[in-house]
C-alpha cells in the first residue's frame, strides 16, 4: 500500500482477483482511508502510520467500525464507481475514525468483458453463472456454532467476534486453496469477501438494468434504511442466496440467533446492504454525489466518521421480499415502457405497450400490458425486444412508508 | 398475399429470408398497399384485386411511383417497426397512388440474437459482417452500362427503366440461385433487395446507439430532404459502400450519369435513403407518428398517395459525409457522456467527462475530453465504459443549412 | 398428429415451447411410436388408430411402459438427435408395445443460438440460466405426499400412479399458466417436462463438451446401467438439482420412499437417466447407431419393444457423484490436453501441458499439471486456452466395475 | 528489453497495444533473438549487448535478414503460441545471424475473449471487424511511389529501402497519432505492424477452424512455399486486402514493380507469409515443433541462421487463390462432416452428410452433400449444426504440385 497521491488520505494497492488466459493478472485497485484516533481528531495522512492493525490510532478509545465498499461486481453497473470517486473525494475532508476500504472496478473481467456495443457482465460468458451468486455460504461454519460457542462463550463479545471473524477468514482462505482449484466466479467472489469479512460494514454497489434506486436491506437491520439517499427498500429475509450482502452478515446474523437462544445477547456485529443506483451503463456524476452523500449519512450515524451527517430528507418507502414480484412478458414483441420506474402505478394502467407488427390489421397489432394489482414498478427490462418469459418488470406490492 | 383483416387496406405475406440451423425458416411480413387509379381516386380494399400487376388499376393514368419501406435490418434498431405500424394506420385513410410493400422486423435472426439484456443485432455473430454492408454491388451490370445502353438506346424511358431494372433482378436471381450457395447475410440482403429493385422509392428505416435523428441522402437528390421529419441530413457521395440505400441508388444513378453524358436526359429514376430515427432499444409510438407524417410527407410530394401532406416545419441542418467525423476514445475508462446529441457544441466544450478509478489522487481521475472544433454531436456509444479506441461519437462539422 | 410419411410408423406433431421476439414460435417436433397389442404383435402403421389412448391397442394385457426421449436441449449437444433419428429408423422394423415419443431438437432457441463460430447454448443468452437447471421440482407436492397417500391408499397401484401423474401434470399447468408469466427457460423445461410425465421412461440425450459417454444413473435404478451402450455411469443421489431426468424420477422416488416407509411395497414406477453421448458440436452417425442399440437394449429390457435386444458386451464402470472431481485451472494458459478421455490416468500422470508464453526462458513456460490420485477423466473443457479457474476436466475417482 | 532468463539467448519485452475500460494495459510479450556476427559465429547470451542497434555485432560483413513473427492474432488460433515456443527454444541452440522478433500471445483482447466455451477471438465484439482486416495499407505512400522514386533514385538499394521503411513506420505513427483517435482493432494492427515493417521477412501465424495446414504465398514469392512443413499454399496476388501478409509485401512490391518499370531491378525486398498451422482451440507441442523447424529450414534458407536446416520432404500441392472456392450450406441442419481436411475428394463424393431432423419420414432427413468438381478440401465450419448460409468447407481445386 502506498499513498494515492501527495494531496489524498487514501492509501492505494491491488487486490489480485484471477488471472487470463493471456496470464496477465485480473486486479481491482483499494483504496484505504484509515480511522484515526477519535479523541483527538487527528487526521493522518497516508504513511504516517503502518497500516498492520485496524485502529491503531485510537489509543484507548473504542475502535470505530470498520467499512468494506465495492463497486461493479456486474461489468454494466458502472455507477458505483462513481459513487465511490465521491465518495472518497468528501472523505478527504472528514475525520475518518473507522477504516474505509474501497474497491471500484471490482470485477475487471466482467467489466472488460464486451458483446456488440454494451457490457456482458451479469454472468461469467463460460458457465452462465451470475457473478453475484457465487459468493460462500460457509455451510459447516453455521452448522457449527453450537458446538463453537459451547467452547468459546467464555470469550468478550469482542474476543468472540475477532475469533467467529478469524474462522471466516480461515475458511475463506481454503476455499481459495483448494487442491483441485475453484471456479473462477468462485475466486473473484472469495478473495472479495475475505476483504469484506475484515470489515464491520459491508456495501455492494449495484444498479438495475432500467431501474429506481433501491435498497437491498435485511430484516434485522431495517432501521439503517432511512440514512441511504434511497427512495425504495426490499427487506429481504436474513438468509444467504449467494449474493455479496448475504454473505456478509448471514453469519454472523447466525451466530446472534444462537446466542441470544443461549441467553447472550448482543447486536448482529455486521451490517450489509445492496444498493441499487439506478440504471446500468450510465455514469452520472452529480447523482453519485447525492449517493456519496447517503453513504456518508449513514457512516456518521454509524461513527465511521466524526462529523455528523444528516440523511436527505426524503420519503422512503419499503416492501417485504415476497411482495416483490417479476412480471414475465406472456407474449414476445417490441416493448414500449410506459410505466416510469418509481412512480406508483394502479392496477389496470399500462405498464407496457406491446408492438406486434407480424399482426398488423389484428388488435393483437398493439396491445397495453397492465398488472391486478397496485405497485411500484421498480426496474424494467433494458432492450426494447423481449421473447416470451423475459423478465419485464420487477414491481414492489403492498407497499409501505419506512 | 391475402388481406391483413377486413379493416384493413393491406395485403400480407411473409418473404423467405433464410433458413435457422433446426431448420425453421427465418421470414419477415411484408404488407403491401396497392395502389389504385388517381384520377377516380378509388380506394380500393385488399382482395378486390389481383395484385398481380404494379398500377393496373391506374387506367391510362402515368402510373404513381412505387414504394419500398424496411426496418430494423439491424437487430437493436427496432423504432423503424413503430413508424412503419403508423405510417400503415394512417394509409388506412389515404388514397394510395402507387404501391407501397413495407417489410418491418426485416431481419429475425438479428432481432433475435440477443446476448445479456441487449440486442446483439449488428453483425452477423458467426462470422462479424455487418448486416448493412452484404448488399450487391451489381458491379458487373455497372461495368456493362456503356455497351448495354448502345444496344438499347433507342427504347423510351420507360422502357429502358423496365429493361434495366429487370437486369438488377435477374442479377440477385442469379446471386440467390449461386450453386456454391451464398453467406448468410448475402442471402437476407439480396432477397430484400430485390424486393426494394422493384420500387421507385426505397426508404431503410435504422436508428444510432443513442442518436438524434438524421438522413443519409444521397448528393443527387438533396432536394428531398425537407420532407422528413428530420433535423439532420449527411449529404453522401453517390457511391456503392454495402448498404441498402446506396445498393438501390448506384445503379440507377451510374446509368443517369452516363446517359446524360451521352445527351440522354433523365432524373435519377430511383429514390433512396436511410433513416436514423434516433436510439436504438428504443420504442417511442408518439415519435414514430411524427416519423410516419414525415414520410408521408414525402410519399405526397413524390405523388403516391393523393392527398396534400406538408412537411413538419422545423430547421433543417446539412453536413457532407467528409465532415462527419468520428471520435475514438484516446483513453479507456467510464464514460459521462456530456454533450447531449442534436445540440450544437462548440470547440473545446466537454465531450464526455472520463473516470478512471484506477487513478484515483491523480487529475486523471476525472477529465473532460473535448473536440478542437464546433460540431453537432449525432451520436455515441450505447455504453458507458469503454476500451481504448471505441468509437465515443459521431459529429457533424461544417454544417449548413438545408 | 398427421404421419410422418407412407412409409414410417412415426406420428408427427410440434410442440410449441415459446414465442420469440419477432413474434415466430419456438417449436420443436415431436414424433410418436403408438404402442400395439404385444399378444398378436400387430406393426400398426400410423393412422390405423386415433392416437387418443396410450395402449388402446393392446387389448386386456397389461400396458406396456411408455417413453419419452428428448434431445439437445443444450444447443451445442446435437449427437442425440443423430441417436434419435437412428432409434427411430430402427424401431420401423420392430413391435412397438409401448408408446414411444422423441423430441429432437428440442431447445430451438438455445441450437439456433450462435457466437463465433460455435453454438452458444448451454444457457439461455440473457439471464445465464443452464436450460437444464431449469425444470420443476415440485416441492409441494412432494412436501403433501403424506396427507395425499392418505386420502389415496385405497387405491390400486395403478391408480394411485395415474392420480400421482394427473397431480404432476396439472402442478406443470398452473406453473406454465402463471399470471405474472414465467421465465423463457422455465416455460421451455416445464413444457417438455409435461411431456416427459406422461412416460414411464424417461430418456434426455446430452453430451459433454470434449467428453466419453456417460451415463447419470439414479441410485434406485443402479441396474439398469449395463443396457445401454456407455462404459462409464454416474450413480448419482435419488435427488431434484434441477435437471431433467431429476425432475421426471424424484417425485416418483420420493413417493415410492414414503409409501414403503408406510408399508406399502412397489418399484419407483419412472426411470429416468441422462445419456452423455460423448462430445458437442459433432455429430457422428455411425456412432449414434451403437447408442440407439443401447436405448433399444434397455426398450426391450423393459418391454417396450417385443424382441428381445442384447445390450453391447463391454466392460462397464460406476462412479458414485460424490467421487466425481471436477478439477479447475489452478494457473492460466494455453493447454494441451494429455489425458484421453474414457482412458484410466495414474496418479501424478500428465494431465495437460500448461503453456506460458508470457513466462518463457523460466520452467513456468511449460508445465504438466497432475492429479494426486487415480481416475478416469470423464471429460475436458473444449477450448485449448483457459483463464484461472476453468473447469479444466470432470474425472471419476474410486471407479467400480458394475 | 531485459534477458528472459539466464539460460536463454531471448531478450524479452512488451508492447502495449491498447488499454481495457477497468485501464488496465493490453499488451503482448516480446522475445528478441539479437543477430549476431555470422563470420565468427560467436553465440552471443542475452546481456552480452545493449540490445539498441540491429546487427551491431556482425562488423563489415553484410547484415543478415531480420525477422518477424506473431501468432494468435484471431484469439482461438493459440497453435502458433506453440510453434513459437518450439522455434525459440530451438533457437537456442542455432547461431542466430539476422534479428528474430517473436510476439506470442499477439492479441489479448481477443484471445481473452470467451464467449460460452469458445473463444470468441475472430473479430471485435463490439464492432464484429476481423482482427486480421485492421492493417493499414499506406495507400497515400504507394500513390506517391513515382515522385518519391524520382527524388530518391540517387540512393543505393541499402539506401533507398532503408528510406521507404521509414516512410512506413513514420506513416504508421501518424496513424496512431491521430487525434481523433483510432478504433481498437486498428490500433492493435498498426502498433503490431509497425514492428514487422522493421523486419524483412514477416510470418503471421494462424489456423483455420478445423483445417489442413496451408500457407498463404504472395505470386511473387511461389518458390519460397517449399521450405515450410506445410502442404498445401495458397497462392495470392501480390494485393492488399487488410491482413498482416499483405501489409507487410505490399508497398515493397509495389516499389520494386514501379522500380522494375523504371530499370531498376532488386527483388522484393520483404517476405510476408501467412502460415495456417492447422485448427483453432488446439495446442499440439510435438505437431508444433514439425511446424518450427520448417520455419527454421526457411530462416536457413534466407541465411537468418548459421547452420543448415533441411525442409521436411513431403510433397506440397499449390492453389491459386481464384480456385479456392468457398461452399456455403444452401440448406440449414445438423452436419456429418465427411470429407477430411487435406484428402483430395472427387466429385460427387460426400462432402458433408447433411440431417434434419424435422423432416424425418422423408428422404430429406438423412443427405449427402457433394460438389460438382474434384478439390482438396482444406478446411470445414466448426460447428456441428449450421444455418443456411454457413461457410461450411473452403476447398482447393486445380490443384497443383508445388
Amino acid at each position: 500500500m502506498t499513498a494515492a497521491s501527495p494531496t489524498s488520505k487514501a492509501l492505494v494497492s491491488r487486490v489480485t482477483l484471477g488471472e487470463l488466459a493471456t496470464g496477465q493478472a485480473l486486479t481491482a485497485p483499494v483504496y484505504t482511508f484509515k480511522g484515526c484516533d477519535a479523541d483527538n481528531g487527528t487526521d493522518k495522512k497516508a504513511g504516517s502510520h503502518s497500516g498492520a492493525n485496524r485502529g491503531d490510532n485510537c489509543g484507548n478509545s473504542r475502535a470505530a467500525a470498520s467499512v468494506y465498499i465495492q463497486a461493479n461486481v456486474h461489468g454494466a453497473e458502472v455507477q458505483g464507481n462513481a459513487v465511490i470517486y465521491q465518495l472518497m473525494t468528501l472523505l478527504e475532508d472528514y475525520t475518518v475514525l473507522g477504516d474505509i476500504h474501497c474497491v471500484p472496478l471490482a470485477n475487471p473481467l466482467g467489466i472488460n468483458q464486451k458483446s456488440g456495443e454494451f457490457t456482458l457482465g451479469r454472468f461469467d460468458p463460460i458457465t452462465g453463472v451470475n457473478w453475484n451468486r457465487e459468493y460462500y455460504e460457509h455451510a459447516a461454519i453455521v452448522a457449527d456454532i453450537p458446538k463453537w460457542f459451547e467452547s468459546n462463550k467464555q470469550l468478550s463479545d469482542a474476543e468472540l467476534f475477532s475469533a467467529f471473524r478469524q474462522r471466516l477468514l480461515t475458511s475463506c482462505q481454503e476455499r481459495l486453496n483448494n487442491s483441485w482449484g475453484i471456479s473462477t466466479g468462485h475466486q473473484l467472489a472469495v478473495t472479495l469477501q475475505s476483504m469484506a469479512h475484515e470489515a464491520d460494514i459491508v456495501l455492494d454497489l449495484h444498479t438495475g438494468p432500467k431501474s429506481a434506486k433501491h435498497l437491498y436491506c435485511p430484516e434485522y437491520d431495517i432501521e439503517s434504511a432511512r440514512f441511504f439517499s434511497i427512495p425504495f427498500s426490499l427487506i429481504i429475509p436474513n438468509e444467504f442466496g449467494g449474493a455479496m450482502d448475504e454473505a456478509a452478515f448471514y453469519p454472523w446474523w447466525q451466530l446472534q440467533q444462537y446466542c441470544a437462544a443461549q441467553g447472550r445477547e448482543f447486536s448482529v456485529p455486521v451490517a450489509a446492504f445492496t444498493l441499487e443506483l439506478a440504471s446500468q451503463e450510465r455514469i452520472d456524476m452529480a447523482d453519485a454525489k447525492e449517493d456519496a452523500l447517503g453513504i456518508l449519512a449513514y457512516l456518521s450515524h454509524r461513527g465511521v466518521i466524526k462529523e455528523k451527517v444528516q440523511p436527505a430528507e426524503m420519503p422512503r418507502w419499503g416492501c417485504f421480499l415476497a411482495n416483490y414480484k417479476k412480471f414475465h412478458a406472456t407474449k414476445a414483441g417490441l416493448v414500449e415502457y410506459c410505466a416510469e420506474v418509481g412512480k406508483p402505478l394502479a392496477a389496470g394502467e399500462p405498464l407496457v405497450t406491446l408492438l406486434r407488427l407480424d399482426q398488423y390489421g389484428s388488435k393483437q397489432a398493439l396491445e397495453p400490458v397492465s398488472l391486478p394489482c397496485d405497485c411500484v414498478p421498480v426496474l424494467h427490462f433494458a432492450s426494447a425486444s423481449v421473447h416470451q418469459g423475459t423478465e419485464l418488470y420487477k414491481v414492489m406490492t403492498e407497499v409501505f412508508e419506512l
